[in-house]
């Protein structure tokens, strides 16, 4: 089956400036775009980069099939459509893998291609990246406050469609067990799981009918939601219909700890010691740790972790950061007004450790790649090579590189309060050292 | 072309509840779902109504095909996969029609269908309800805020990638008047622009050649982006390469409001007297009407317009509020445990106007359609019919309702300070008055 273009999914201008570059000249011009955070979200400590899968099978897509140069008439002229029907991107990118954590000005991708097949890359790699990172940051967080308790994505009801496949894809990379969401299952192998709704309950003539209907159906190790009516009757009468062997139980509103006591202590006392007790209900990674000592067994985490717990877009920026010049050398360039100036040529980086293991810092190496002191790891992996993809892996080699990543970082990564990056990012300048 | 399905854009439970109920006999009983919000956003007037048309277009797309029954394998039993294979929704919808402003308890969407049938269309309804408002809910107060000047949708990057074509979509619903998502000019038809980016400067040996490149391919009606080095010496660079005719300039960075002011004297001292100006860079409503005296002629939107400037979901519900009882009646039902407890009946509503035609009221009929005062509007439309989607319309009418509704509500609802509602909500229960 043949997969949709993505490249559409661009900016206008991207095209415009296509034509333009085209016209002038200097289009083929060999040119390096880094894709890099300038900063947090504010507060945070650490973020994690999700979507480099997506991002690898989004350019394998990208292509000016007749559909999208038809879309392009009244963009660009006859000259520049004809040269995108050949589009094919030819050029290398490295990045860090996914999975990985990152520090302000990490250099997440490196593209280098002419300026003309790159420059169309822009919009489409931030919005993958951007989205992604966001969501598996927070998840990374709610997983932490979690403390090996598992956390299940249940948020696609509140972001796009397509966007909720992606955010529980993100998510099982920053350590959640699994999602509601079916098109996540399908496409990326993310287990999935459910429950049941209010509505399940009220369907029926009495909550007794619908959990007879619900354990009659899927077994005793399903999870019935005990909070329609009444808690505690809810909860006697789903261990008189399943019996002790009763899989779980859900509580979706109230206060959540003191119903989990509550429900624990129920439980015990009708033999179901080993019904777990599940929660929902707009957690986030604060309710979560304030939940720690609570006796839950499960979090179901929805709006929070699909919009970023507060940070729903990383901030990410696609810059031109080297081009050929006059000389056919390479050569760093920059913005330089005020405000948003960045800093040109081609960036390297290493996660410089103790010889404990221990995070310490992310060096940045411009121009060349910063010194590894023994201990240190570098972090670029080859994505792609001559246009082809070969930085793809299983899901779940991200999620243990997440799992790695993270147990790296000293122990102020796994504090909720607001404050700086847990560790510093410092830039080494080749040209200035020589 | 077939378009893909949208089954699995489903939570696992609504297919594990669907097999319970085809189990235990109550699955066809007739059932009145609602999408609803409980509260608007906090400290919002208003909220805006989006997503309708893709809802309509998802529901034709919603069909159980082999690819979609072979995902299913796993999740629920093969007489539950064999009735899907029929699935085809057969009942009715009602709904407030796309652009129409909302407010707390607003039912934007009355489901009246077998429980089988409207129980798998929760989390696709709302996962495009909840994103495609939020983002129009924020666009329109950022074109109120603009006061007549155009705004242009350029977020893409900074949201998932398909978010942001039906971000483009819902923000041209708001007021917007053109978007940088060519997925958006070729699936909507959303007019498309846009200007160029740093790194088309960086790319050529100098500013004057990157301007005289742009300008001798897109004519000098195009935009140029001026605050790559020096704002200053780029304006007077650019009416010198592309005469007193030039289109416009772009500010990225820096105090807009200073620089608008600066380049708009530079500009008139040049001959310049038409050539716009154009900002960029981090703006939502409260930047633009802090730019209101300034002398810009159009607003760049980007990161806060895709997030939904601090709201990016509306938080709305799906939830069952009456179904068949054993009497072949429809019942109202509701959860009744404390916190999120709902309101059970079949909804209605109108918005109750001054003679002048000012809002002053929305009221919600339980039950029945509330009594027109003679100057009311019904605000629920037919959007389905036996299965068949009626509610179908042009963007361009979404476009122009959501400009007549916004006009009819009181003046405080222009006011970006936060508040409350700019009307009440009344609710009106034929059972309580019969």
């Amino acid at each position: 089956m043949t997969r949709s273009s993505t490249a559409l999914m661009t900016d206008h201008y991207e095209l415009t400036m296509l034509q333009a570059a085209l016209a002038s000249g200097t289009a083929h011009r060999r040119a390096v775009f880094e894709l890099f955070p300038r900063r947090l979200p504010e507060g945070r400590r650490y973020g994690v980069v999700a979507g480099v899968g997506r991002a690898l099978d989004a350019l394998e897509d990208f292509r000016f099939d007749d559909d999208v140069l038809g879309a392009l008439d009244g963009v660009v002229d006859e000259p520049t459509r004809a040269w995108l029907a050949g589009y094919r991107f030819t050029g290398d990118a490295w990045g860090y893998p996914e999975g990985e954590v990152y520090l302000p000005h990490s250099p997440l991708m490196v593209v280098e291609a002419p300026f003309a097949e790159a420059v169309l890359l822009e919009t489409l790699l931030l919005s993958i990246y951007n989205h992604d990172s966001a969501i598996a940051s927070a998840a990374s967080r709610m997983t932490l406050a979690a403390r090996g308790r598992p956390c299940i994505e249940m948020g696609s009801r509140r972001t796009h469609e397509e966007a909720a496949v992606a955010a529980a894809r993100a998510a099982h990379v920053a350590g959640f067990a699994a999602t509601s969401n079916l098109a996540a299952r399908q496409r990326y192998g993310v287990p999935s799981t459910g429950t049941s709704a209010h509505s399940f309950t009220l369907l029926h003539d009495s909550e007794r009918d619908a959990f007879r209907a619900q354990v009659d159906s899927l077994g005793v190790g399903t999870t019935l939601l005990v909070d329609t009516y009444d808690v505690a009757e809810a909860v006697r009468l789903g261990v008189e219909v399943a019996g002790p062997g009763l899989g779980a139980v859900r509580l979706d509103s109230g206060d959540l700890g003191v119903l989990a006591h509550r429900v624990r202590a129920q439980l015990d006392d009708l033999g179901a010691h080993d019904t777990r007790i599940v929660v929902t209900s707009d957690l986030d990674e604060y309710a979560i740790a304030s939940l720690a000592s609570a006796p839950v067994d499960g979090y179901g985490v929805g709006t929070q972790l699909v919009t970023g717990s507060g940070h729903p877009t990383c901030g990410f920026v696609y810059k031109l950061v080297a081009r050929e010049g006059a000389s056919g050398e390479l050569e760093p360039v920059a913005k330089r007004s005020p405000d948003k100036a960045s800093v040109g040529g081609r960036k390297w980086a290493l996660r410089r450790r103790t010889p404990g293991g221990v995070a310490e810092a992310e060096v940045v190496g411009i121009g060349a790649p910063p010194t590894d002191d023994g201990d240190d790891r570098a972090l670029l992996v080859p994505l792609v090579r001559d246009g082809e993809v070969v930085g793809r892996e299983p899901l779940e080699a991200a999620r243990q590189r997440h799992e790695r990543s993270r147990a790296e970082l000293p122990e102020a990564a796994q504090s909720m309060t607001r404050g700086e990056a847990v560790i510093p990012t410092l830039v080494q300048d080749a040209a200035a050292n020589a």
